[in-house]
């Protein structure tokens, strides 16, 4: 849908404007990925502040799929992308270029400056994963499927945990239904975290043992057109203790505070401390120690970010993870996550739609 | 084992000193794993040039992991770990600060040099990389076993091809079969190339199903403990044309004519070389437009890296993938790979074993 990726890139060009550069060169992979439609671990984009002289730089592997996925853009196939689109840059009268200098290192930049002759570097800060936060239809729509994948592995999966099952078991069939169903891949790495392991937020995968009146805490996505789902059941396996029933509990009623405020114009502040409020309150203020949520997208961790003191006002067509957790050292934990939509004017669609209640299996 | 990590930052303060910084910091993380064992996405290491005042620094997901696998450290924990380094580095007196030009990027260097007051820094080069090239017999072993993994793999998986599977059913399969042997996860994303497929080098999975006739591409590995095996095989489906064997046969030789050159002392382009002459002799100079071969250790693609023009010489204990291929654009292609360590005195061993012969399912 090369319409799409030239509205995108408009949008872009005016961010550029604003910063007083010429042109911007464009080099983080989902940034290049989102303004062209060229998924590829080596490319690049010249934007110029104005007009159409948009230049997308990659080496011989990718230029099938550019070919395919940019036709509407001029294309140059190099080894060195970066030198080549600043010799073009000089060459084109640019005096002034942004760079992403959060994700160009420093060796690259001094390449990039060696060629960039007579043309001074400008930081254009996160501006191309700022425009990445509102989503368009196609782009939700992706992220649909991908959270539907999701969903679709976790009910294939569940009848099949049982004791004696190990985390990294569990893991491989999680991935590898995702798989049959249609995912490109795992979105990340999945978590698979049992009893006192579950206490651990980022627990990889061991041969532990699922046990009887174990807590397991599944945190996993499938990945489908470059977008990525995220999402987390905890479930009991074959009794479940009043302790537990109540943390369960506690991170659903957290999650559903959370889940109320989404809407347009929120805080981002606001809806993390909603159902961090609900956890404090109930005496676990020292149990949830991570950020409620995050945007998704073309990364699995991209704006806006919801946690403590985090600024930023949400809007319709922006997805994000709430995910509230209770961790209690030694013991276990509770972690239920969704992918939803804040909706312009409305509550927050969910993407993600497995059973939120204690499952006990 | 601790004293590993520390022999290997006594060789790293070595070169510490030869750049004339009274500091490193380390933070491209395979790097930092190297020198402390910690697996960590967050975490970095203040290595000064002289004595023991190592210091590492994550956040508080890997405290855990870090006093498990990094005890003989100081440890920091906190949000901001290059911040915190470099204050401490300014703390400490540090004068010159040799830093990684090739992982950091600007904006971090930036907020790094913020803190650093009074601090020159310094590129340090691919310093940590170049140690890391000759591997040490715990890391050999490590390498092994995630080569057995995809051996055993790729035995349970042969009988299962057949016609009607899709590219991205067989990869799916050969990831599954890893993970159920007890890989980590597969060391890159899985190559599967059927027919014509089969002469794009990276081709990405698809739906299009194995047909008799098809020489298909298997390009997969598992990860074992951090390290990365490599193997490609090429087998036909069903039936060999002449042209297809022809260009097997090629690919075969080619690559037991790299293979032996594989020598301590032997130049890294001359190992290149010598499998593409062989290839270029057979008229196919056109069909063969990638590097022989590269490192591999605690990242897919690590030095040394064999290509035309390169240089630097091969040691014992430095493992390498060969693999030559012959790709004939909209027919197909075939690739053959192995990884091999080079020995002291002696031929090269290789660590991944699966038959070489052209197989016909």
């Amino acid at each position: 849908m090369p319409e799409i990726h030239a509205a995108r890139r408009a949008r872009a060009q005016q961010l550029i404007r604003a910063t007083g550069a010429d042109a911007a060169l464009i080099t983080a992979g989902p940034n290049v990925r989102y303004l062209t439609g060229l998924a590829s671990s080596n490319a690049a984009l010249l934007l110029p502040a104005d007009g159409d002289g948009a230049l997308l730089a990659t080496d011989s592997r990718y230029t099938g799929a550019a070919l395919r996925d940019a036709p509407d853009l001029e294309l140059v196939t190099d080894r060195f992308i970066e030198a080549k689109l600043a010799t073009e840059a000089a060459r084109r009268g640019v005096r002034c270029l942004a760079f992403e200098a959060h994700e160009m290192t420093v060796e690259r930049h001094a390449e990039l400056a060696a060629k960039a002759e007579g043309i001074d570097t400008l930081p254009f800060g996160h501006q191309i994963e700022k425009l990445r936060m509102v989503k368009d239809a196609e782009e939700l729509e992706k992220l649909a499927v991908a959270c539907q994948l999701t969903d679709a592995a976790l009910a294939e999966v569940l009848p099949r945990i049982a004791p004696g099952m190990s985390e990294r078991m569990l893991a491989t069939l999680l991935d590898h239904t995702m798989a049959l169903l249609g995912a490109e891949r795992p979105a990340f790495d999945t978590i698979v975290a049992a009893g006192s392991n579950g206490a651990i937020p980022h627990h990889a995968p061991t041969g532990r043992e699922l046990a009887r009146g174990d807590l397991v805490t599944m945190d996993f996505g499938a990945l489908h057109d470059g977008y990525h789902a995220d999402m987390t059941r905890t479930v009991a396996v074959g009794s479940v203790a009043g302790w537990q029933r109540d943390i369960y509990d506690l991170v659903a009623l957290a999650q559903q505070a959370g889940i109320a405020t989404l809407t347009d114009g929120v805080e981002a502040g606001a809806v993390d401390a909603a159902a961090r409020d609900v956890i404090e309150a109930a005496g676990h203020s020292g149990h949830f120690q991570h950020g409620l949520g995050h945007g998704v997208g073309l990364e699995i961790h991209e704006a806006p970010m919801l946690g403590y003191g985090r600024t930023g006002q949400l809007t319709g067509q922006v997805p994000v993870t709430i995910e509230p957790g209770v961790y209690l050292p030694d013991l276990g934990g509770v972690r239920i996550e969704d992918v939803l939509v804040v909706t312009a004017g409305g509550a927050a669609r969910s993407l993600t739609n497995s059973a939120r209640d204690l499952l006990v299996l």
